[in-house]
């Protein structure tokens, strides 16, 4: 904690998550400074907006924004909301803005990625957040929010955890606790792995691609082959949870997932961090993934990174 | 055979396959009628062309055209080279032009054909053709031929098999013939599940496809899947088989399948006869077909039909 009691709060990729969850941190009177590498000049001169279309627009002027890590402080927490194909870069970047008592807690899609936190920072708090939150970058420095926002958090120590959900609980933000972080990655995922790569490849909205049957079987199949790769690490889900998930996604408004918005963006997808690193995990307990493979492969195939 | 030795041919679908093989048969000197819809008028005005890349130019005059079946004659070999999403109206179209001792012969695409006409026609010899060709129809009454040419023919007794094996090769139409029709189809299979749809789902010719790793990895994948499913029915092929169809393929010039052709020319695609049919049949041996089930979810989510 700083002086004062103001936390310092490091955002690690001001995007479509950084830009939103830095600026309602910012917004609530924390000190929250900002990597935002191509966008830095353009949110210094104009400032961090969100545009919200469910709850008030936050426009945040004099924002402490980076384009270098070198030039920022060690924070008290560090929020990582990279897109995790730059995540070659996460390294040096973090030796820049993690102290010895610095929490480090990851947004970022995928699996494995705490992990590999806690194996470089043995000495820190390592914790992720799986978060629920639809919204897009629409140009430098302007994030639109179209729905939801809540966030999971789980790993690291009691205390640590605690201290995460109060900053971003007296935020505004809603946020859930899950025990553990292996089985909330995993909930995520079987989100993630069918819509991300089915709406890139087949240039469709999750409702478009739940409407059709075929489709809609497809995404049931996809989720079931997560939800067994789950169980071979010892979480629990079942049918049922793949169902809720694609019910309550019939729920939402239609949704482009990130995945889809990278690719028409011609940037690089993040299919090692939630195809591949899944993959791999799940042969290392015996248990293959032939369509999540698939996905894999068509998506390679197509992408521009 | 009709009067004075010359075969009366119907051509059941005056497109890439059908229009080729009917125009080189008439060309030979045999009495050739094509059944033709929207493409009859402008076939019986301006005759029937194939330009080939690799050999001479056809061009028929006074073509025996027709748009209606009913107008047809009975013929002593009917070929049937519709695509089989019009299978629905093939049992009508066909009991115009067959009689008691016509052959029939299936060179469409898929799986299970020769069994329903068998089942249609129990008095009639049945067998099929397996074209190994490159052609497209690239407007009404013009084929372009690309390259290949030739027909693997099994099925029905030796000496109906015998006389269509001559009727081709008279016609200057390399033939091989197989003991096994089932096997002669896998075979086939084994190159058409992965390269048509893949060909549309990423908008990829055999060789962009073939270059790439990701791609390659997921064709071969896919083969080995078809022959899981065709070892099932009883055939003989291994992995030899899948790596030598891709090498095979590697020597082709860039190549689209016919469903991409369909795709592109918002045809309704050949999912139920070269995806369906196969999955269908391989489950009923107790194969699963993991991915080649998911690429006709995949399809059918594209179809315009």
């Amino acid at each position: 904690m700083s002086v004062k009691g103001i936390n310092r709060i490091a955002i690690i990729g001001t995007g479509a998550v950084g830009g939103y969850y830095g600026a309602k941190l910012a917004a609530a009177g924390n000190e929250v400074h900002f990597l935002a590498r191509s966008d830095a000049d353009v949110i210094k001169a104009q400032g961090l907006t969100i545009e919200s279309l469910k709850s008030d627009d936050i426009h945040l002027k004099d924002v402490n924004v980076y384009s270098n890590a070198s030039d920022m402080p060690i924070c008290d927490v560090v929020l990582i909301t990279l897109k995790t194909t730059a995540n070659k870069a996460l390294s040096g970047i973090l030796k820049s803005v993690v102290g010895e008592s610095t929490i480090i807690c990851s947004l970022q899609n995928g699996y494995g990625l705490e992990q590999a936190l806690e194996d470089e920072f043995p000495d820190n708090k390592v914790l992720g957040g799986l978060c629920f939150i639809c919204s897009q970058k629409i140009k430098p420095g302007v994030i639109q929010h179209q729905d939801f926002g809540s966030i999971r958090f789980a790993g690291a120590d009691d205390e640590s955890l605690q201290r995460v959900v109060e900053l971003f609980t007296d935020a505004g933000i809603p946020t859930q606790t899950s025990d553990s972080l292996e089985q909330a990655r995993w909930e995520k995922l079987v989100w993630n792995v069918p819509f991300n790569g089915l709406s890139v490849i087949l240039d469709a909205t999750t409702k478009e691609m739940l409407d059709d049957p075929k489709s809609r079987a497809l995404i049931h199949s996809i989720m079931m082959e997560v939800i067994a790769a789950a169980k071979a690490h010892g979480c629990e889900l079942n049918d049922a949870f793949a169902v809720k998930l694609m019910e309550l996604t019939d729920g939402m408004s239609p949704y482009f997932p990130s995945m889809k918005g990278d690719f028409e963006n011609c940037r690089p997808m993040e299919i090692q961090a939630i195809y591949d690193s899944v993959i791999q995990s799940a042969k290392s307990k015996g248990v293959a993934m032939p369509q999540t493979t698939m996905l894999s492969q068509l998506l390679s195939y197509m992408d521009h990174g």
